[in-house]
């Protein structure tokens, strides 16, 4: 009787979206699928779960694997799972006949897992939210920042796109310097610019418009500060941004461990001007930026399932998820 | 037929308090009562209006003037009554046989006049929330900030507060230096301090805590950086907070209007650290803190009612209120 094929999924569950890859063991990916909001403190339990089904069902019917055994699901989630989100999730994919053991992992080593195979270095995530941690054999073994939009998460995309609308509120207001950041926003939200010196209703309009939306939207405004190539408030915004990803990065540095920095997230693994800013602030052999966690994903889930992620296995997972994305 | 006295009351709506004031015309303060919050904004129109109902009717018990007809009520209230707030006040007064016109007057206008009678000059407030207007024939005809938490209210509370959690947070987290706040806050939150080096259980602790409330209700640590007298963390907060209120007022000075300064707030007016900083700042021949808007709403109801308040006026109602008080 020939040997059942063995396969694990490995799903990478972020704030915008969420990747599901299929991976048969050692190392070959088979089949890709994306979702929305995996990130279960952004959306809920609730709709975290079903983007995660949703991206599983679609990277399983795209792999075309009949037969062949999910030995098990490993999700790389923020907070690694520690809400009500797995009885979600169990309970969606018993609904597709797919009954195998969750496994949760830290999004944070999902992400430094995308950009090497190497067991010891760092990661700088800036995304939505933002953090860095220091990996040593293959864990994630010291955590900085990645507080929330509200207490922490400095350099990350909330951050940037509060201090970019507030720039421009301020410069309406007569209190900031005129920024470049100011008809950017107000066309992005659809507001008509003053009509005359001292005309109040851009504010009104733009102040009743934010506040309407829940607060971790004001991360969408980020993307202004890119688009504001050269004006001086946003060069100030990012030169601050990246200077804060620098610290938190400095404090999970140890003597003992070189690197790599493996950096992603939105801000980071997208958008070359805080990358740049901080590749150049951190000093490291070896800084790569990276899309988004799902190769680190795989990597978690076929570790999980025993096998050692060498620079071959590495390569081959890198190789064949790109094949079939 | 003797003439039946005439009164007005003057109600102070304020985010963490409200103040009701009895007021016989001309100008002679009769009864005084406070309740809880009255800002719509913060805690609803439903418990807004409860605040103020209890207000009045205090106040009306301690006034002692049965057979006095009041005239109108007259409320200074964040957005001066632009919520749905209005109705629910109407039918709560009228439940106790108080139908009298209700007048909607700004809680920054009352701050004012609670430190002049003089028709031309700046208020700067920094309670839970910061801003600052401009005065010209009684009325207020220019604002900057107040903005609200998110968007503004810079030197605010809520900003000094959500500074110094950040800061306690980066110092436990190695992001920030070593800080007086941090012993402050977790004994605040009730939460141990790191038993070794490295242990994140505060930190955990600490985020979960804060992130249980409101975002508002960050304003409760603002007075943190009054006692950590002399911390540099502390002082460089509190001179940012300074810094941030006197670009307010300098985006609504006017070359033809000198004066005075009114600050109030209870930043501002109960707190000398930050009102002395920016008294240093904003240069005007005459700065005068206030603790609350009261007498300011007593000007503008004995005004509504018209009556001019001139400086003989202002006294009378300044002196009987203390005395009521």
């Amino acid at each position: 009787m020939p040997e059942q094929p063995i396969a694990v999924v490995a799903v990478d569950a972020g704030g915008t979206s969420t990747r599901a890859v299929v991976v048969r063991l050692p190392g070959q990916c088979l089949g890709y699928a994306v979702a929305g909001s995996g990130n279960p403190i952004a959306v809920g339990p609730q709709a975290a779960a079903a983007s995660v089904a949703e991206s599983v069902i679609g990277a399983l019917s795209t792999a075309e694997v009949p037969g062949t055994r999910i030995r098990m699901v490993v999700l790389a989630m923020a907070g690694a799972g520690s809400t009500d989100v797995a009885p979600e999730i169990s309970s969606r994919l018993a609904g597709i006949g797919l009954d195998a053991p969750l496994v949760f992992e830290s999004d944070l080593l999902a992400t430094y897992f995308s950009g090497t195979h190497r067991p010891e270095g760092y990661a700088v995530i800036a995304g939505t939210g933002a953090g860095a941690i220091r990996v040593e054999d293959g864990r994630q073994v010291a955590v900085a920042d990645g507080l929330g939009w509200l207490l922490g998460d400095e350099g990350s995309g909330f951050w940037i796109g509060r201090r970019v609308v507030r720039a421009a509120l301020a410069d309406l207001d007569g209190r900031g310097p005129s920024t470049a950041l100011t008809p950017l926003m107000l066309d992005r939200l659809g507001v008509p610019a003053p009509s005359e010196p001292g005309d109040r209703e851009p504010i009104r309009a733009a102040v009743r418009a934010l506040y309407a939306g829940p607060p971790v939207r004001l991360a969408d405004y980020a993307g202004l500060a890119f688009e504001a190539d050269g004006d001086g408030a946003a060069e100030l915004i990012l030169d601050d941004a990246a200077a804060a990803l620098a610290r938190s990065l400095a404090a999970v540095r140890s003597p003992g461990v070189s690197g790599p920095v493996v950096l992603g997230g939105g801000i980071l693994g997208r958008s070359p001007q805080v990358a740049d800013r901080l590749a150049a602030a951190c000093r490291a052999e070896e800084v790569r930026a990276v899309a988004d966690g799902a190769v680190g994903a795989c990597v978690l889930a076929v570790r999980h399932a025993g096998t050692l992620v060498d620079a071959a296995v590495f390569q081959q997972l890198t190789a064949s998820l790109t094949a079939v994305r």
